[in-house]
């Protein structure tokens, strides 16, 4: 097994200003190219940790480091020099390099003739890289690299620290990383190590609506039942309601996952949604492309399932549009609450969003239409209706209006989240049905 | 300085199918309390890359250690047995935490008597912790601990690898996690450890509008012009468009900042927006409290600015609702926009937003009203109307309505993300011009 680490450097990230997207775009990357990842360690902008992280690395005798961040103009970016150093490489200034991040930043430094000293500084910095790497050409300005110093004249204490892995350096920005990272995949020394990889596959099953401990308590009867887990190497995760199960399936085992994967559906047939891995997001968008149209009106989640209905492209075909009913006058007047239905039930309540998703469909004149409604909190409750009650309704395809009550766990930004998650099982439900309701019976 | 590292454990984090949450809520903590986060590592539930991880922390000397998540009842949750090894300290079932796990577990237990083995061998695995260990109560079903190992009979090895640092053992569940933290908090070892941190406090300031690469400059200035930034931790990072910059400031040194804010101010008046670290968010919610009311009309950001608007508590105060106007059809029913409009100049064009704008303000009766019409990609654009361009205005407070057209950068979702920042930054302005012109004049 070829394995990998991934160096995520910033103290913005680190610091927990900023979410970090790299490190799990990183690491489905490599293991989609059959490379377990062992790692990913995040560090801030000093030497010393940066230094603790790669010695770990190669301790590990990992095969590969990935690290996004540290390459802009500024002093405080260190990745390069730091790498130079701990993997005993000289640093030169690439003056072909240079003038390719000149011409980049040129438009912009004109604009700003001020800054024009600054540009240069920078730009030399950025050229200036450890002998012998492969320059990845830059998406924004910082050019990335690939690092091989097997044949190099690495010195005793780094030798000693490890075989020198593979380093694919990246910059932080993830619209730079992404393409940049594909470029570094068809650079020779990762065709080398790409090609090396005894890969098998990565396998994903998603269900909803069991505990985590049940799935545990399944697996143990699988192999009970003869499943051979051992063969497998199965993680099971909870994940905004869902549970996800990936395995890696080596080559010549995908015996032991077929028999897995039946005895799962066997089980859990109704809550077992996903087994291609497939999100119940794109599921949904499958179900509606080229066949309904949809509408929304949401209260509580204050536009999060039409904004996740519209996060995949395309969505624009079958998502007509949603109403954000937050006031109980914008219920009335978007939505066609009738008022007296607001005040005789309260606006968390069955018939207040029944009367939602059925006015999301006629007023956008959708084949589907969805409504949520519910206590997100902090503020809000009562006795009777507590944080975490939410009312869901899908009205439609044809007449039917389904409505379900959940009482959902945890805060304000969790209950909001999970409220869209249990809409889009209902979507998903709703549409199946009808689709079955459509084709010819066997 | 007192320094942590933070271990965030599971192969669902480190896979990337789950964004970890815990890093970035316990590094601010941490940094909160005075205390300097060197990393933040993410492994799988694998021995070897634990105990490497832990080897990491211990060699660096790190006086604190939190790790989240791998205390599940399932046999792939290893964070209490590994960390019990490789501290020297034996594990024992704590026969009271037991039971007090079984109660809170027990309701579910009854609902699935199926089940009833498998919460018995899961309850067993929780309690059984290392000797000596204080144990912090449940959230959920499993219970944290405090691990302070100095005066334990710790192994030759593990003695070598580094002084036994404490170890705070949190669950996953950031709803667990979080109060759970609080409650480790409030233990010995860690009140003595908090009372040794030289603290100092961190600052944060936020603007928009200008480069990474200017205010690099303008750091340099201040430098030359006498601002001790040697004296200050100063950091900056881009994020969503804004930039932010992260000073520690050590006790004694409030002269230094003060310096640097007031540089900053003189040169970036306009684009320093927070000096307190507040957010665009934040101060779109005080200026609305109290006196506005609001409402949106937006397509290519398809309910994320509503979704923003209403994440913080409290926003039904002010937020009445949303139009999700995707569709052009929805664009006429929903907000009112003439269709003759949108013929003439097309859906994305400062004609369609102003109408947006207003048509939400009108629709709602509301103060406000914002409107956003723009090109995500990756269908739709065509050569005069590229993807990343988005038109965004604003109407009233009064009668004015102000539109302003970005060409934003990266893929679906940055421009949406971006997009919604941009709104939210000229809800900003808008309102402080409101509340300027009611302001008496000096």
């Amino acid at each position: 097994v070829i394995r990998a680490g991934i160096l995520i450097t910033g103290t913005e990230v680190l610091s927990g200003a900023v979410t970090d997207r790299n490190g799990p775009w990183l690491s489905r990357r490599l293991q989609e190219a059959g490379i377990e990842v062992a790692h990913i360690c995040t560090v801030g902008d000093r030497r010393q940790d940066l230094i603790a992280t790669l010695s770990m690395m190669r301790r590990q005798r990992l095969q590969l480091i990935v690290t996004s961040g540290g390459l802009g103009p500024t002093a405080d970016d260190l990745t390069v020099a730091v790498l130079a150093d701990h993997l005993g490489l000289p640093l030169v200034l690439d003056e072909a390099l240079r003038q390719r991040i000149e011409l980049i930043v040129g438009a912009l430094a004109r604009r700003m003739p001020r800054s024009r000293e600054a540009f240069d500084a920078g730009n030399r910095k950025q050229a200036t890289i450890p002998s012998g790497a492969i320059v990845l050409d830059p998406v924004g300005t910082a050019p990335g690299l690939v690092l091989d110093p097997k044949g190099s004249t690495a010195d005793a204490a780094s030798a000693s620290a490890g075989p020198a892995p593979i380093v694919v350096v990246l910059p932080g920005p993830p619209r730079e990383l992404q393409p940049m990272w594909a470029d570094a995949v068809g650079t020779e020394p990762l065709k080398r190590l790409l090609a090396a990889t005894g890969a098998g596959e990565i396998r994903t099953m998603r269900l909803f609506g069991i505990p985590e401990s049940v799935l545990a308590e399944t697996l143990r009867d699988a192999e009970a039942a003869g499943v051979q887990l051992a063969r497998l190497e199965v993680t099971t995760c909870q994940h905004r309601g869902e549970l996800e199960i990936t395995t890696r399936v080596p080559e010549g085992e995908s015996d032991a996952y077929r028999h897995l994967e039946r005895f799962l559906a066997e089980r859990h047939g109704e809550e077992l949604f996903s087994r291609d891995g497939s999100t119940v997001d794109e599921q949904v968008a499958n179900l509606l492309r080229g066949r309904e149209t949809i509408a929304v009106a949401e209260s509580c989640t204050g536009g999060m399932l039409a904004a996740r209905l519209t996060d995949l492209a395309g969505s624009s075909e079958y998502v007509l549009g949603g109403i954000v009913a937050y006031s109980n006058e914008a219920k009335v007047a978007l939505a066609g609450v009738p008022a007296g239905l607001i005040e005789a039930h309260g606006a968390v309540s069955e018939e207040v969003v029944r009367s939602l998703a059925e006015g999301a469909r006629s007023r956008l004149r959708a084949g589907i239409g969805a409504g949520v409604t519910g206590i997100a909190g902090p503020g809000g409750a009562t006795d009777e209706k507590p944080v975490g009650l939410v009312w869901i309704a899908v009205a439609g395809p044809g007449g039917a209006v389904v409505a379900r009550r959940v009482q959902l766990p945890g805060g304000r930004a969790e209950v909001r989240e999970r409220a869209v998650t249990v809409a889009m099982h209902m979507l998903r439900r709703a549409l199946l049905a009808a689709s079955a309701a459509l084709s010819p019976s066997p």
